[in-house]
């Protein structure tokens, strides 16, 4: 009945919106809506940005970024430190990471190991990371990955691989977040915070 | 700073999904990145639906509904009851009607009378309207209006010019939601419900 209402061409529309992620039938519809009633001025921006990025971006043959260059941008600048290499789970991170102001390189693993979803080390963007360390011109590898099971897990799989090729291997502090108040925080964090406490 | 942790493409596709009902610039940048992550594979059939939706679709000359023909295929299907018309503020309460099995014809406004927002009725698709009903062929015009200030001052407008050219003009009924507590119920609607209550 739906491609009756609609004609093939929303209908198609409406299925290809609903893929995207926090949309479902009822968004997409909406989202198609909003398209449709604002016509080609806007929808046409909206498939040239996704056809000229499905064109253009590339994973980072060095650092698994995502780039239109490669080696991507991060990689190739001469004002950031690249004797420093901060390893991320994912894109998303390293973005995260980069509205912080962090000036070193970056190595995406895309994943984490993780026994229940059966991923193995060489699922991962690792063997490109070792033969990094390895070239001798780095002096720390920062592991910023999650504080989950998997990320940490994966974080002591790194630190065993990497020990002998690098000076200093180092992972984000853990403790009470900017902001937050004591009460509402769990266990966990509030023990590693007092562990790691520091003279002011 | 943004601009240089993405590149133009990301920066610019990143925007352009904002622009979404829906999406802020954090589920934008979510999408993004799962388009990205997808590759051109995903991302070229979403930007070629939008393309054909944007060349396709126009709004019906008739009715007002979006349609790849115009007239589009609700009013020119001969096994629909052309002689009622069921009268929509917007496309998307046509498609909801439609899901309900509606069998006859629609005219969908744009919009509904609104003092405070300046709209009046040269504003929406409303002479069309009357032309349609003035043609004599028309039995029944059904006011399917959000039960809302604007939707019933524009129920009662349109009411007033249809009376002289329409034998019947009608609403939707108020009453319980199918599955509604009344406990939970609002009291006008509760008490619409008493006022138009039915024998068994």
């Amino acid at each position: 009945m739906r491609s009756r209402v609609f004609g093939p061409e929303i209908d198609r529309l409406i299925q290809q919106l609903a893929r995207l992620p926090g949309f479902g039938p009822r968004s997409a519809r909406r989202a198609a809506l909003f398209l449709l009633k604002r016509g080609a001025s806007v929808i046409q921006p909206l498939a040239a940005a996704l056809s000229d990025a499905a064109e253009k971006i590339r994973p980072c043959g060095v650092c698994g970024n995502l780039d239109s260059v490669d080696p991507c941008s991060i990689c190739t600048d001469p004002a950031r430190d690249q004797t420093t290499i901060c390893v991320v789970e994912d894109v998303a991170d390293l973005w995260a990471l980069e509205r912080t102001g962090f000036g070193g390189s970056y190595h995406v693993l895309g994943g984490t190991l993780s026994a229940l979803d059966g991923i193995r080390p060489t699922d991962l963007n690792l063997a490109r990371l070792i033969d990094r360390a390895g070239r001798g011109n780095v002096s720390e590898i920062i592991l910023a990955l999650n504080a989950t099971v998997d990320g940490q897990t994966t974080a002591h799989y790194i630190m065993d691989q990497l020990k002998n090729s690098v000076a200093s291997v180092t992972q984000l502090a853990h403790g009470v977040p900017v902001g937050g108040e004591l009460d509402y925080l769990d266990d966990g964090t509030l023990s590693a915070a007092m562990k790691a406490r520091k003279a002011i």
